[in-house]
């Protein structure tokens, strides 16, 4: 296998932008969703980066996205709002989601906002990311569809449900959190299917809600923490279930649409998100806050290392290096997605 | 082993009351400290109940808590609020920066107070209880002292740092989620030694950082995750670090004196708390969210079990029905409480 080939950022935002507003998106939405696959790609996420253009297109084209959504905001007080994203991409819904809940945060010192009626977001960390960079702490939760069995069950209920955090580092990039609430992604079962290797143990269950080493009996996912812990996943998925879906008015995982049949259209799925931003300057205050944040973070990083020469990460500096690499080098795709975006 | 001897809750209250009372705690503080100890007991999580006691008048008598506390809350914002708990019982903190989260909800929508220079509060849960009691979503975090390693590291960083979550449920117990952010907490490790039984693997360290089985030789404990997945653990108990911690003014995890330390005295624990408050009907409406809690819980409990006669639970389910059976027969209470109760 040849490396992937590499790309600027710019020539690939440029050739998603064109597939998204060939495919019907409205031009500012489709520079929003193209902004959030960029900045995913760059961080290294992959898997919900550039690579998922061909998703988004196809739901523009299918029904399962609408095309000219009328996204709806409604302050509900002095620090909440909620927003009806009108089934439209789900990137401009959660950016617009977020600038809210800063903007409440300015003024009352936090502010949440629900999104309903959303579609598949990609990257929360992204979103996390841009309170995170106008100097907010911010937790972004998003439900997804069915793919994660609970402790104790056998069928696919809650869906992988990531927990993305961002906090402001002066003088450094963002703290910055973005894991799934499953001990892994399904797109790594896939993985582990076209490298012909067994699973690690305690990720994926099979059809009958057995566990699995066999990538390809693999059909949905173990909750973090495996078989023995893995009620602690389940519940983390329900904290995130609750507040980004129920609390939104959006679908609850078990019975949301899945992604292949919102992919093949015509019906959207109803995705929740929920988006907290904090204002340290009404907690601790602001310089305190940077300082604590600089001492948390020297502390860890120079933490003794379980393996010699391997130092101990914060989460998001694995990110932000691979960012550094990306910005110089370009931003590596695959031959499907290349192929896709007419780039050979 | 026998069955240990079960007590009426108002018996062992008054019993706690009058040791916290004669240790030197004000009154008042003495009552929400056993308030707090009961409702822990009551929900079965016995590791933060009244046994805790003599912990608490150890830290009373030597200087680990201050007796007489003076608490100063400043709210910062329509929406947020700090406390300084002057080195007290953590519990009369908690229930009171909780109280101040949903009074600033019921104005903002939502509403999030941190907590400086507290001390040990006992069950997370049981002040996300009181919130939900009052119809709010809550989320409750507070840091510990050192006890849980890096992904990738070998020495104690993060404390257990639990997330405790709950919301209502209209005709039913609120949904109530409690748990430590590494797979197991320390005195699981203490109950395998009395047991003289192997530890579960992937849940403990040793002296120099290496993975055992043997709970003699256990030192500190792994994030839950595991070797493979421990980077999820160990990074949401950073993001529970930095909410309740970092964001509050309080001592960051690796730098906080230990439990043992504070318990010989003379020098408090600066331990941070942060709650959150959230108005369902500031989001989705009061009575859409009530459905849909009841719609999401009865997916839940009516999902395909794994094991035939085991159902599917949600967080809170096995605990409520401990509480009736112990509302009905007493709470039961180990041999060393009870001599230090004078129960025997």
């Amino acid at each position: 296998m040849t490396d992937p080939t590499r790309y600027p950022a710019a020539l690939l935002a440029e050739a998603c932008q064109s597939k998204l507003v060939t495919a019907g998106a409205l031009q500012e939405d489709a520079a929003e969703t193209v902004r959030a696959l960029i900045q995913a790609s760059r961080l290294g996420t992959d898997s919900h980066g550039v690579r998922l253009i061909g998703y988004y297109v196809d739901m523009l084209t299918n029904g399962g996205v609408r095309k000219r959504p009328v996204r709806r905001f409604e302050q509900t007080a002095p620090a909440t709002g909620r927003l009806d994203a009108d089934s439209g991409l789900g990137h401009p819904a959660a950016y617009q989601a977020t600038e809210e809940a800063v903007r409440l945060a300015r003024h009352a010192g936090i502010g949440a906002v629900t999104v309903r009626h959303s579609t598949h977001y990609g990257a929360g960390g992204v979103y996390a990311l841009e309170a995170a960079k106008q100097g907010f702490v911010s937790l972004v939760l998003s439900n997804s569809d069915p793919a994660v069995a609970l402790a104790g069950g056998r069928t696919p209920f809650h869906g992988t449900n990531p927990i993305a955090m961002s906090a402001p580092v002066r003088l450094g990039k963002p703290w910055l959190l973005d894991m799934a609430t499953s001990s892994i992604p399904f797109n790594r079962v896939k993985l582990y299917r076209s490298l012909d290797l067994p699973l690690p143990p305690e990720v994926a269950l099979n059809e009958e809600g057995h566990p699995t080493l066999d990538a390809e009996q693999a059909r949905f996912l173990q909750p973090l923490g495996g078989m023995a812990y893995g009620h602690k996943g389940a519940a983390l998925a329900g904290m995130v279930t609750i507040l980004s879906a129920v609390l939104a008015g959006a679908d609850p995982d078990p019975v949301m649409i899945s992604t292949a049949e919102a992919q093949s259209g015509p019906t959207p799925q109803n995705v929740g998100h929920t988006m907290v931003a904090f204002d340290p300057a009404r907690f601790v205050g602001q310089e305190a806050f940077e300082i604590g944040m600089e001492q948390y973070l020297a502390l860890l990083r120079t933490s003794p290392a379980a393996e010699q020469g391997v130092p101990v990460c914060a989460p998001g500096d694995k990110e932000w290096a691979e960012a550094a690499k990306r910005d110089e080098h370009g931003i590596p795709v695959d031959p499907d997605t290349e192929r896709f975006l007419d780039l050979r």
